[in-house]
């Protein structure tokens, strides 16, 4: 029996949960892989067995050792395996006839030193496959469920305090997720779990988030990650945790090129090009943080529960400077900080001393220290307001209004139906701002003690919502209708010579995309016929599979308007191509009309190894050249997707029309974006690249000028 | 006798070595504005005379209390003032009449808050110009001067503990201010003084940060600043520190619109807009901080003395995703992240357990931790080799061998030449963490808790001492010459019906930039004489001062290759004119030739309020109208400037030529923009605007082909 890698969620249930836990190559050491687990289960008290599995021990730690797993009394549901990777098979096997259902490999030594160990963990997934049995590992720190007490890791955190929390960690490096863990927990992020996944032989990043998903514990999930196994199962995934509206927060490192290098050695996993994970986490709503920092902000904010949808945000601050920074740094995250209105000031002037602004962000001065209810009544009005949806407050907690102004920023909160978010001084001091940082915190108020952390991660649950929102909205059902026979289609695809420009283009027509009236000719005279049907003037092209670009083999004429001039470019044309490339097979000349002017777009589909077909947009010509100015998403689009390429580009203001320009035809655009999602949909198995270029969009219509397919 | 604003740092030593201090509104109360400044230069041990001055008292603190200043025994150097705005006026007077050369104001209640508050500060200036004495302030902290113990502030961080450190801030936000000292004081970064400059009614930002680059307590400055009164002025004192060496680091809000607003209502300063001051800042060589974190890490980088313009940059970390973490950003940031020769790859071998990973950044894998000569020997290796400048560290403090790790990088760092830069664990623990962390600071090694804020500091180092080095080679020898008198040319701007494209380009010519061969024709058979000496085809242009688009008024005739259709282009265009604009005074119709084709670009000049004349360079057409993708300089620039300001936007690989296309003459842009910067610099008073757009550049050469100067 078989399964195929990934995207098998079944099973995982019996890392996070077991009832009993064997340890082979337990160790009465606990600082040994073999022993910190069994000692950090007993010390926290696992309420399952736990059996220690070491032939040179009779006991350990008050529990008895046995040889093997064989000689278990009972049942085991998760075992871990801490020997040298040569025993690891044997061991594994008798896990199998032992009837486990889950077992985590710390052992390092398989894929990631290639060669013979890339044959070793092979023979791991067979023996899982042969049992039923599911792998975490090897080479991983193992697994935490806090909840439930379940340590079966040697990670070094195994011996933090834990802090109560809804954090589920999901971990591709094991050092790596430790760190978050252990920044989590000092941060006072508590975490509900940690999974780290190691080689990822059988189960994989996506299995454990999915599981998460349905986890009560979890409220929010965290993953390091370097590159995924499998797309699509990502994708699932990611689709239903939006869905849920479980937000799924990702650090993706690898953005650069040295980044790039180093993570794919590290795991032996196949790390993609950085710009299509940007799109794909984009798309299917996955929030990207760079660094720790952000993301336990992030979990901070969100376990305040507010809704940012808004965008537009009131800071007060005690420093004009420290509210100006804050306020630039929520603008350049596209959220606002609009002027308020006449009600608000009004209000705001009450409380405010003459000298401070009455602006937004709200400058209290240092006046604020002295008196603490002037936060409390600009925060007030700030409530009232029906133009602000967000509160930004800087807050100081110090002798000796400190502990009163905690108490009056916990009733504003509570009465209060809008988001708010505190900013402390930053590095609070122990005694009483730590004693009021914590307080809030008891109270279910966010507050961090970085305010541009804060607005960061206002600004990206601001976006999370929004696309949740947005996703729990969608209608899939406007995909646009094939017009021709899908079979005759297929069948043009699959010619086994390659397609030139014109097949290419039937291809695009037969999925509605409109393309340039045109004809293949194979005789000068043909050529002048179907000219004169087009009308002048007309451009004439060489059509070769194997002549990809028609201007370096000097086989395009422009604006031909008569007889001759078309007879003369079909002759002219055919010897270019001839003395270009004497053996290609050349399938005659395009006869094609001029178009009127337009907007030049570029609309491709790439191949990507870890996601399928990602779909790329720009506008035409320098734009993409000297810019590199061009969006991704991954196909199928959702008509979201496609609106969101087109306004992800820095040049989209030149689609709106410039100089006094018409607007290019957006639905256009859009329309053949979904055309094409579901062109290579449909034959993604035969499209390696489809690129048109390019599109001309027109204030009303577009047309496909050039196009190609590569099989 | 009057003195201009600012620009003169003349008695500023009196702020920070004064011989006396006097505290006019002292007060026994230490917790109030006047009573602070006194109970710290007590309890500091200020070494000269205080006098505390108050008609209420007879003593406090154990000193004579005197009615007024007048009434004080001997010298007095500095005062304080802390009284309400409306007696500081007399008690100015007082001290002038005493002979004291400085005058803090604490109060508030002046420029900030409009009206008769603006005219009581203009009493204050012109006190200080009568008596000679310097204001700091009103409506200020005051100033600190550590190494002497003149604590002359009310702001809460005379309280602090004084870190040993080298630090000088400025500040125009008290409040702000003292969030930076305390913060640097916390992250173990000392400061030498800080200056709260308020209102500026006298001495400003500049004159402070002059000082201190001559002050030996201070080898960095830092700075917040909201808008610079006197552009010259902090332009000269930064390029002088420029020339020192010693790096001015500001942190300047004010990038978004609301906090632009904002930190223009704070202290009635006058904001000049976002992308001029970091253009200014590019080009002066000050290093722009967005935050706290930020301003703290590169004193900590810069204290280590390193040598980072190499920008060649090898990782060293205990867990994959970190180094790749770190690795991103140095790369994002303009560092390089090289693969490592074979040589240091074969001494690597040695060190590394076999499923490390070899390459850069370096992986030592969970093993680190068990082997603490592991990071040294890897440290070793990149040290000897030459391909590597800079070596970042991540290193964990642990036990048992947390201390022994410590002194083997204090042992490699006085070994090597090279920039050595440490990162930790995030929040090191108290104990064994805290105290390595402190070793190796206290060993002149950088050492930070967070990598990302690590890579940040060297990457701006790197661009600091690459500036500072370019203005110590720089040769300012080489202004463009003028070619056409200068008088003539005065003359031609000082036009009094303005200056329409013909004129704008005679001008221009005078400068010696080469323009189109052109005439301008006030009669049709003019014109065509004109065009048959410029040869066909040519252009027909409208020319009059009141018609600044020519395009919109239907002015423009491109391409016209024959006598009569220059005739009718001419009879057109005046009909045309006369229509759009019927009162406009029309100097002619300008016949002009056609060029081949180039590359458009804009090159422009604007007066700033604060600055003067900032210059600006960009791509021609869609690219400036969509992508607004342009740079800027302050003139006069120097050759550097300009070649920045064309490296500095994003497309600047249309002028390396796209498409097989040649490349754009660069010669010929930075000449016109060093004859732009010379022509603005002698006539400014004369230029509001300048634009040159487009200028056609070719594969030798440039023409200017429209301009206009606005008066």
């Amino acid at each position: 029996m078989s399964r195929t890698s990934g995207g098998d969620a079944s099973g995982i249930a019996s890392f996070y949960d077991p009832r009993s836990i064997a340890i082979i190559g337990a160790s009465p050491n606990a600082k040994k892989p073999g022993g910190k687990p069994l000692a950090a289960l007993l010390k926290r008290g696992f309420a399952g067995n736990v059996f220690p599995v070491n032939p040179s021990y009779d006991e350990i730690a008050g529990l008895t050792c046995y040889p093997t797993i064989l000689d278990v009394p009972g049942n085991v549901e998760l075992a871990i395996i801490s020997v040298p990777a040569k025993f690891v098979p044997d061991l594994l096997e008798q896990c199998g006839v032992k009837g486990v259902k889950a077992v985590v490999i710390f052992t390092a030594g398989f894929s990631e030193v290639g060669g013979d160990g890339e044959a070793l963990q092979q023979t791991l997934r067979d023996l899982a496959c042969e049992h039923g049995f599911r792998i975490l590992g090897p080479n991983c720190l193992g697994i935490i469920n806090v909840s439930n007490s379940v340590f079966a890791s040697f990670a070094h955190i195994v011996e933090l305090e834990a802090v109560p929390g809804s954090l589920g960690l999901v971990t591709q490096s094991g050092a790596f997720g430790a760190m978050i863990y252990a920044e989590a927990t000092l941060a006072g992020v508590g975490c509900s779990s940690f999974a780290s996944v190691g080689n990822e032989a059988d189960s994989e990043f996506s299995d454990f988030v999915d599981y998460l998903l349905d986890d009560p514990e979890t409220t929010l999930i965290g993953g390091y990650l370097e590159g995924a196994r499998n797309g699509d199962e990502l994708r699932r995934v990611a689709e239903r945790g939006l869905a849920l509206a479980k937000p799924i927060v990702v650090l993706k490192v690898g953005r650069s090129t040295s980044g790039a290098r180093a993570a794919a050695s590290h795991t032996g996993s196949l790390a993609g090009d950085d710009q299509i994970y940007d799109a794909f986490f984009r798309q299917t709503g996955i929030v990207r943080v760079d660094t720790l920092a952000e993301l336990t902000a992030f979990a901070i904010v969100h376990r305040g529960g507010g809704d940012f949808r808004g965008r537009r945000v009131g800071i007060v601050s005690g420093s004009g400077g420290y509210g100006v920074m804050v306020a630039d740094k929520c603008e350049s995250l596209g959220l606002s900080v609009p002027e308020l209105g006449p009600a608000t000031r009004a209000e705001l002037a009450q409380s405010l001393p003459e000298f401070g602004s009455g602006r937004n962000p709200i400058d209290l001065t240092a006046q604020a220290a002295m008196d603490p209810s002037m936060l409390g009544n600009c925060l007030r009005a700030l409530a009232a307001d029906p133009e602000i949806d967000i509160l930004l407050a800087h807050a100081f907690f110090q002798e000796p209004h400190g502990k009163a102004l905690a108490k009056e920023l916990i009733e504003i909160c509570r009465s209060t139906s809008k988001a708010v978010v505190i900013m402390s001084h930053p590095r609070p001091k122990p005694g009483l701002e730590v004693e009021c940082f914590e307080r809030l915190t008891q109270a279910g108020i966010p507050i961090l003690s970085d305010g541009l952390e804060a607005a960061k991660a206002v600004a990206k649950l601001a976006w999370y919502q929004e696309k949740a929102a947005r996703a729990a909205a969608r209608d899939e059902g406007s995909q646009p209708p094939v017009v021709a026979a899908a079979e005759a289609i297929a069948a043009t695809i699959r010619t086994s010579e390659g397609l030139s420009e014109h097949r290419s283009k039937q291809v695009l027509q037969g999925y509605g995309i409109p393309i340039t009236r045109e004809a293949l000719a194979t005789s000068a005279n043909a050529a002048v016929e179907f000219a004169r049907e087009l009308g002048y003037p007309v451009a004439l092209k060489v059509q070769s599979p194997e002549i990809a670009h028609k201007t370096e083999a000097d086989g395009i004429r422009l604006n031909l308007d008569s007889d001759d001039a078309v007879r003369d470019a079909y002759d002219e044309i055919l010897r270019n191509a001839e003395r270009f490339a004497p053996r290609a097979d050349v399938h005659g000349v395009l006869v094609q009309e001029m178009l009127a002017d337009g907007v030049e777009v570029i609309i491709g589909a790439t191949k990507d190894p870890v996601f399928g077909h990602a779909m790329m947009f720009g506008l035409g010509g320098i734009f993409v050249e000297a810019l590199r100015d061009v969006s991704f998403r991954i196909a199928p689009l959702s008509r979201t997707d496609a609106e969101e390429m087109i306004d992800e580009i820095a040049g989209h203001r030149v689609l709106r029309g410039l100089r006094g320009q018409p607007a290019a035809d957006r639905e256009a655009i859009i329309d053949v974006l979904l055309r094409v999602s579901r062109l290579v949909g449909d034959h993604g198995d035969e499209i390696e690249e489809l690129d048109i270029n390019p599109l001309l969009v027109f204030p009303k219509g577009a047309k496909a000028v050039d196009a190609l397919i590569r099989r």
